[in-house]
């Protein structure tokens, strides 16, 4: 029998294991950690847990800090637990003992709470301002191929008229309708966890009103138990709300590689953009579409992950919910480059004109033609029999260049002036402003 | 080899493979189709597509058939296709050739669409409703029981002293918060597809603000091609808000098959409510919530369903979305079940008094008494020792009957009040009232 | 406030909710439940727990319940728990206090357990053979259509030269790979779990050899918590041979939906088993091919539920287990269902001729004619650089008519020979004789 | 508007995107990739594509790159496009035009396919030998503590007397009955992908059977479409069988973490292989499982993401498939890591003794009194009666230090040496030898 070496597997190993991606995602949170802490200490001095010496000299040491690491002069060597401990450690050498006071009435739990919704809070402000330029460019193209006629398939069969305008505005309206979900997921990222200590609160009068105030937080995570199973359904919140905005990137790439194939032909992008062959002239790879249409099937199965991690536990912190960091922090990470590619190559992108003049598309008109002649007076049945006559005798006509689509949200009428008011509407909802603000006052930063 | 009989799989098997599981979810259906049909009618006679005689006749048929419905009168016979066809049947053996005027500007995709969205709008009214009633119950629990101690754990180890009355309103606040993704689901179903026809629109010249009033929606679904995505955007963004909710009662299920183990020994329930053994008399199944638990995995398997259906899809009707109503509407009542049973049971149960009392608990208490010193002028360091001290020779002391914790959350605070004021604020931004009034209105019905 | 009404969840809605589905499940695992309660009586004979006459008795009574559900006469009155204290019910009214003896060295878990294993064992087998019947309409469209060429796609770009005798063989392949997923699922569910009883054994003497000799079993679950561990990981493993399947299904779906767009026109099925539109002449919607996509993404979301309801839960029997046969059981359905419409579709599939020979192919075939001259003694580049040459300046020609593919597995070859004898010894590692011996031995029944 | 800036993300931007994290994988292939070249080499010379010179000049050059991979000493520098590019690139470099004909009859979608299959051929063997590492030493621990007794329970709740021994060993027939699943997925993997080409076939006259051998697989994927399907077939079925194992790692961490909470007591292990608190002497927070269960959740989540890539989509390369590198190969890398650590963590564990001789499990063992009666010949009923009334009188009494199961797989009938016998026959089907004697043969080198 093979017996298992104990030095296979050291005690190094425990740690490798233990700590994992860690100190790469802590990376990202130290800044937050950092804010976090200035605002617990003015916190700590207003209860009389810090003097105000003590708190100036903690704030001026956080502000070099917050400093060196917006200058990526912060390191975590070799050695360091996490970023927490690196920062303490930095305080408490610089300024002595007063560094190591900072921690009280706090738990590491309800300190990577915060730094957590922190990040998630600027993370989720990025992935809104991106969005917002991909609608924009949308509704941009919308106006500009509003005349454009195109096939629209059900079944994916041939079925009636549609238009460019049509197809790039239902997107535009679709990310709208998305930032909902992503609002829900922002609101969550926007409570104050702080003063939740391990979960079950502290003994310290904390004022946890105050640090909801100077952290720019909107509300409370009031009940303490609640703030700690936060960890866990904050990022069971933010993976539906990147799994929502992944659906709508999904089908306009998955409608672009088909667009693409030579039967279509509908669109095409600059070589540059796409891959081919010189010995196949006319193959254009879209490999850019493919890999975003991969990459949000890839977010879609966050939800799973988070789902399995939590369920079935029980009230209380868990170690599992440590790697929830690794399925939000690239998922944040691979939908930002989901939304800015699909933006840099719709610049590019080159539509085909005329495509319904083509007889191929001829019957595409036969209810539009239906529907004229109801609007001239006759009988649906009596129409709808003659069109059918027609075709079937094979002398249908029909215009194939212009349709009369007039209702809202028709070919006609794009409405595109309320899909940007209505986009407006939900961005000025977020309110990002208040919150620079009130970290701009903690830090004395301008971000 | 064995030849595919012809016979085997006869086209009758066709017919029962692709209607599937649709007339048990028509049913369901029926009245909201009859209600969707009132409007349109409506709109049609306004703008001259029906005669004002046409409307009155289709109003009054469509009252009667709504009647039958809610008086259960209403049948989908053996060979209907659907109950989109069997009301329009009715309106024609009982009105002749007016009944089939219906139908103009509509196409059975928008139809159907109205149809679901209507549904789903009164399915989240009915979960938002027993929400309610658990947040309460849970409210009075909590206030009830706030004196109650109980261990807090973290690591599934003993850690903190925490109470009844923080674990009952941690799930409160839960609730509150889920009802946020609800809301979403909420306000997508509150958006009228009605005249996105095909998914591509119509030539008539279709008033669909006017049906948008008419029906209660909040707004418009604009776009016509994200009207007919909207079959698909629904289901998933419902299936979030369902798996969000079914996220917290998991945990309210998991702490309770574990609370109910002999060796916790923390809750009970009435006989009646448990399964035993007349030779094992300590043994109390937790049946009930262990199909919580186990429903409330099936409902957070929903998004996976969804999402694997619509993706890398195209733009355009598939018929693979009909599927998505066998994921979601058994997924409402389902988690109807688990909320309404989680308040059932709730409403009976036992809790132990002053568990926290035993010397088991002891060391629970040692962070206490350090804050405890350093609230009275010992510095944190030295109080640390002098506890860890008195732990090492076994004769630390603490008494195990109160805990003074006083910040916004904590055992002594608890917030009730507030939490009440927030559940009340998600209520009413719902403003089910307004719909209501709008489909009475319609139908002439008091619902 | 409104306060819960007790009336409102009766304990009648208590039962409701705990037994769910499982009457109707029940009603499938009724014959395998005696089935294997004639097994473990005659086990309990041979170690002296029942007399020779008791077993006889016993074996009497459970070949004339077996007769009845046989015939469809056994019901579940209303009322009855479950299928199990039926049989032991019907045995008792019938024989008196032998009837309750069954049960001895038996609990309900591993009772279950054996039901479930019997039924799945069918409903694999069922699988694997329709499955087969799939297989070899496949090969034999292959074989009937390897002249006819179409294209291949990269990237969904036109890129090589294929044929309908490839591509119909290529899920034939597929199929054969499956089945070795479905086999795993079998050898767990051929795995003996009786005597396992609540999951830690029993006191009794059992001889679980026997028993498992007398159901068929290949193996025995030896250690008895790893046999109750195998409700669970039954399912899963089942899932996923169900999901691998899916997964073939899907992809030839998808091909067929696609493939029969206007643009493409590839194949075509009879009018009968499309539908159309009198006024759209050319729309023929796939729906049978749309739900069966559908369908198997619906099955491909079962290893989810599945993972979700076991995850993080400990060792022994819990009542969440209960509906896992709410995913399995329809999951096995469903694929029986797409599995044999995709056979009864294919046997009427049309497939365009020629297609290959517009000139809208050419540079398809450019790879064709590099390699053609590379085999003429032309180095490669050379070759590339005269096809290249020739397609810039417009004359490069090429015989579109054929291909010369020689090697396994190409167009030329395709190896449906070897393919035939592939599927023959998978099909028989199964070995399903053996099994129907021994259940016809221990029945006495022919199945 | 603010207007997307061309240079925002510019074409290095899409390079990032496309390339994403290949590089990074691409250097776990690179010796796969050499191999893969020597055998396709070989087989070019029998076919007359190459010289013999040219064949020799190349297997030189191959042996001199791989022997430069195996030091560590091949670089992927900057701006080179992938690995398959470097190795033409160096061959070309050091021994001109020949390294350029190595491609011939190859595409870059038959070239990957064939490193994945040996990557994943020798991944799996890792897996299959360290699963063995872990079933033995739970064998070693079964053995050794097969009398110490500790509850079972069933709905989380006492139920039966069980032991260390049958818990030990349940996991151990578990990874038995896991590796049919790895085995499917080591099969798929051991089928020959090569010259299928751009999944299509090839107009060379290519010798498949050939490469088949040199590379010491198993079998032929026949048709070269399925051979392309089998990009991502391999894929969802390895992710199978990393779930499957996941499933019992999991079971196994959360028995643990349960069993290490102070309530149960069961379990512990050394000071340095938890984490703890110098002021709660008591806990010791079981990260190291807790980790465990959370990566075996994050595995299990990985046949979503693969599904959800593939499905929906149609026959052919799609780039798409490039992303499930990212899926697959951190899994097998953490599956790996889980249960190293499981082996690691249980050479430590230590075993509470006599636990169920408290009287707090006395009722434990009422099932048993029952059965004793009954083997002394006094009917069930009477002796069930005869139990429940001693319990309920209070004077019931039994021997809480043994008990006496003896058949198959009970607390006194292990059978670890089955066991044994199963994990032999199921390691030797796997037949690595045999294919580590073709890569010797094939590349000179001792692996």
């Amino acid at each position: 029998m093979k017996i298992w070496q104990k030095d296979k597997v050291s005690l190094k190993e425990v740690e490798r294991f233990t700590v994992g991606r860690d100190l790469e995602f802590d990376a990202l949170l130290a800044a937050y950690d950092v804010i976090g802490s200035m605002a617990h200490a003015k916190m700590l001095e207003s209860i009389g847990l810090l003097t105000k010496e003590e708190n100036q000299t903690l704030q001026t040491g956080l502000k070099q800090i917050l400093s060196e690491i917006d200058k990526g002069d912060f390191e975590l060597p070799e050695g360091v637990e996490d970023v927490h401990s690196r920062v303490e450690f930095l305080l408490t050498e610089r300024f002595g003992e007063v560094g190591k006071k900072l921690h009280s009435g706090r738990s590491r739990n309800d300190q990577v709470l915060v730094d957590l919704k922190l990040y998630y809070r600027d993370g989720i402000e990025s992935l809104v301002k991106i969005t917002e330029e991909l609608f924009e460019l949308l509704i941009e193209l919308a106006e500009k191929h509003k005349g454009d006629l195109m096939p629209g398939y059900t079944h994916t069969q041939l079925a009636m008229p549609s238009s460019f305008g049509l197809w790039f505005s239902s997107f535009a309206e679709g990310l709208v309708e998305d930032l909902n979900l992503m609002k829900v997921a922002f609101e969550l990222a926007n409570k104050n966890p702080l003063g939740s200590a391990a979960g079950y609160g502290s003994s310290f009068p904390l004022n946890r009103k105050m640090t909801t105030e100077l952290l720019g937080f909107e509300k409370l995570h009031f009940n303490v138990i609640n703030a700690q199973n936060s960890r866990g359904k904050m990022e069971r919140t933010l993976s539906f709300a990147l799994a929502g905005l992944s659906g709508t990137l999904n089908r306009l790439a998955s409608d672009i590689c088909w667009y693409m194939n030579q039967h279509f032909g509908f669109i095409s992008f600059p070589d540059e953009l796409t891959t081919g062959s010189s010995i196949m002239p006319h193959k254009k790879n879209p490999d850019v579409f493919e890999l975003i249409r991969a990459k949000t099937n890839q977010i879609q199965a966050i939800p799973t992950s988070v789902s399995l991690i939590l369920t079935n536990t029980t009230t209380g912190y868990h170690r599992d919910l440590q790697l929830l960091k690794e399925e939000i922090f690239p998922g944040i990470e691979n939908l930002r480059d989901c939304i800015s590619m699909s933006t840099f190559m719709l610049q590019s992108i080159n539509v085909k004109k005329d495509i319904l003049k083509d007889s191929f598309y001829q019957h595409l008109f036969s209810v539009e033609k239906v529907n004229e002649l109801v609007l001239q007076g006759v009988p649906f049945r009596d129409a709808y029999r003659e069109v059918g006559l027609a075709i079937e005798a094979g002398n249908f006509e029909v215009d194939q260049n212009k349709i009369n689509h007039t209702h809202e949200g028709s070919i006609g009428n794009l409405g595109l002036e309320e899909l940007k008011l209505e986009m407006d509407r939900v961005i000025e909802s977020f309110d990002f402003q208040k919150i620079k603000e009130a970290i701009s006052i903690l830090t004395g930063r301008n971000s």
